[in-house]
């Protein structure tokens, strides 16, 4: 008998009927003989018009209190999945964060799993009971409710999987796996049958919706294989796990873009130690995250400094940035939010000679300009104008022949 | 400084701006000098839209999965509430059930108070916070939620208040506090300074709305001074308490009514021992509370059996009785639902001569026939034609003087 972990999204149980298909699924997988521990997500909305009550009452909501109402949306659905199931005849048994318990630290709306005791589960699951979880949800030490941020249910399926040492983790969602490209703009995108722990880091944190970075991520460290697959329809979908066939593989697995970008630029810096930081200190000090950075080497004793955060986020940093800029002298901050970023993600690329090449000759002939660059081990990243964001992904998906990735049969032959 | 528990209900939070006004009234006692517990509700319409959503999926809802549902309108609002108490500069901290606890039996759907331990809430007293905490539920020894049924939070005020031996717990809601009738039908009812636990528990019984019958129960046997009053207005509101006051008063401190009756007749039942405990056990059996019952007497060997139950579950109670009357040969089932109860409350009625001749008097002038009667140490219940109500509560009123009845000080005086 297996232990199999399910996780559910939003869109997954977003209506009283998706739910009930839930849990027709999750009965099937029961009664195949398996142990059965599904994580479930707020109905697709609820989450939004919890905080939206909260901010109607604060613009800045006490995040203990914050956490209290929000952890209510996957507590909902828990409860009504556990109905429909006991209501097909398939015991089930809910569980909130609190009950598990699933232990955080006391970081409030974004809160890290430190610890998940699993005895309560196993009980449930020896009684012949399916453990319905409430994600994003734990407790802190001093016994308050605590959520781990947006998406939090991923690390939630994750991190049961690998406390409870699960053969598998599936993640439903409302796509059907991880594709070579997005397949509503690349439209000869296919999809990967099995794709890299550190692969799939990347081409999520490079904007793909499709899971949580910080979930693959744990799966990776504590070698949990993650399937992401569709709620909707009856097909296999792309196996996350450790990838032992990365060499003879094609080294571009996919690509990853991102429209929710802002550039900034700093122009005139004068060229002197300790500028970067005095720039980017207060950035973090208040939680925004620089994707890019590119410095050009400085001429006449100045230079220009372009670096990348998401655009919800632009006008706290103008606010943060603007005295500075006029404290140090700059001569100006100038911000562009048409544009986009793109990327190219496989193991190896940084080992394999000419793949920026021909990235960057494929968006050349393409007509497309490349304002930033930024590479990683496994990652070459562009920021392009976002109305060339179309072009540049169609072109790029056919220079590196992702319409025809192998399958896992003809990388494992070749 | 004293320690106030104050109870907000459903109607007292139902929108943001409602939950605001809450905070202001709750942060003006603390800013007296008061320790404040502050219990709420679900903000109304909450808990009929969970249930809702847990009946589309079944009919019979799993009753532990339905209180997992149902507990988070009440999280939600005491979430909500410390929000908005943090953000006017009072400082808050929000209390589940679980975090108490509020221990319960594990009676699912209305379970019941076994101990509530007061540390906790004492700590955060201690710390300058006022405590928000959510009515209506506990949870059990497995560490399963629970919740107490319909008006649950004002039993879970109380049963806080005796916990923390507060100064007081006031009722806050959408009444201004005990009439002596309904003033909707009787024009100049007039509101009650003061009424004894004994009194108002027999008029929440038969069917005054202002509180839980169970809540004054809980307040009587711990001797909690409970104060029920208006949250949308500052005027002071009728404090039940234990009332050394009750011979020199007025007998009849009030009158109450109820429509949602229905009024069952079994014609001809066999006149022999055992065929009441045959009809009623049933009935008990499935929950369905018989509130008066009436034989005559019998001649021929039959009788007829009359009794009343709650409209809501007379279609169940049909379909329950049915078979026994055509086992146990009675003649017939008769229903009537154009019915209404009414009732005169006042200490010491049943050893003071002349309340229900009076009571009869005023009826029979006034043209409304007796259908029923039963009387308790404290009260006498008639049923009578629905249409003919608000001619019986009028004369009644009147004749019983009410809208008149004496101030706490003339009574002390008297």
């Amino acid at each position: 008998m297996a232990l199999i972990v399910q996780k559910y999204g939003g869109t997954s149980v977003g209506t009283v009927e998706k739910i009930k298909n839930v849990a027709k699924r999750v009965a099937r997988t029961k009664a195949e003989g398996n142990d059965v521990v599904v994580v479930v997500s707020a109905m697709s909305g609820e989450t939004n018009r919890l905080l939206g009550l909260a901010h109607q009452i604060s613009d800045i909501p006490n995040e203990r209190e914050l956490d209290v109402v929000a952890a209510t949306g996957e507590q909902v659905t828990i409860g009504l999945l556990a109905i429909a199931l006991t209501e097909m005849g398939c015991k089930a048994k809910s569980f909130c964060g609190f009950q598990i318990p699933v232990l955080t630290d006391a970081a409030y709306v974004k809160a890290r799993i430190r610890q998940i005791r699993g005895e309560t589960i196993t009980q449930a699951l020896k009684e012949g009971h399916v453990a319905v979880v409430a994600g994003f949800q734990g407790i802190d030490d001093s016994g308050s409710i605590t959520t781990l941020g947006r998406g939090g249910s991923d690390t939630s399926a994750v991190a049961l999987a690998a406390a409870l040492q699960a053969e598998r983790c599936d993640i439903y969602t409302d796509v059907d796996g991880v594709y070579t490209a997005d397949p509503r703009i690349a439209l000869d995108a296919t999809q990967l049958p099995v794709i890299g722990y550190e692969e799939m880091m990347e081409l999520a944190n490079q904007g793909a919706q499709v899971m949580q970075v910080r979930a693959v991520e744990l799966g990776w460290v504590n070698d949990v294989v993650i399937e992401v697959l569709s709620s909707f329809e009856d097909a296999p979908g792309t196996l996350i796990k450790e990838d032992p066939l990365v060499e003879q593989r094609n080294k571009v697995r996919g690509l990853a873009h991102d429209r929710n970008v802002a550039k900034i630029t700093l122009v005139e810096v004068p060229d002197r130690p300790g500028v970067a930081a005095l720039v980017f200190e207060p950035l973090a000090a208040e939680g925004i995250n620089v994707d890019m950075i590119v410095q050009n080497i400085g001429h006449r004793g100045a230079t220009d400094l372009s670096f990348t955060i998401s655009q919800v986020e632009l006008a706290r940093a103008k606010r943060l940035l603007e005295p500075i800029v006029r404290d140090l002298g700059f001569r100006e901050i100038t911000t562009d939010t048409s544009v986009a970023k793109v990327s190219i993600v496989g193991a190896g690329i940084q080992n394999a000679p000419g793949y920026a090449a021909r990235m960057f000759r494929t968006l050349a002939d393409a007509g497309v300009n490349i304002e930033m660059i930024s590479t990683s081990e496994i990652r070459i990243t562009t920021i392009i104008a976002e109305d060339a964001l179309e072009t540049a992904l169609q072109a790029l998906h056919a220079a590196f022949e992702l319409e025809r990735p192998e399958t896992v049969e003809a990388a494992a032959a070749g």
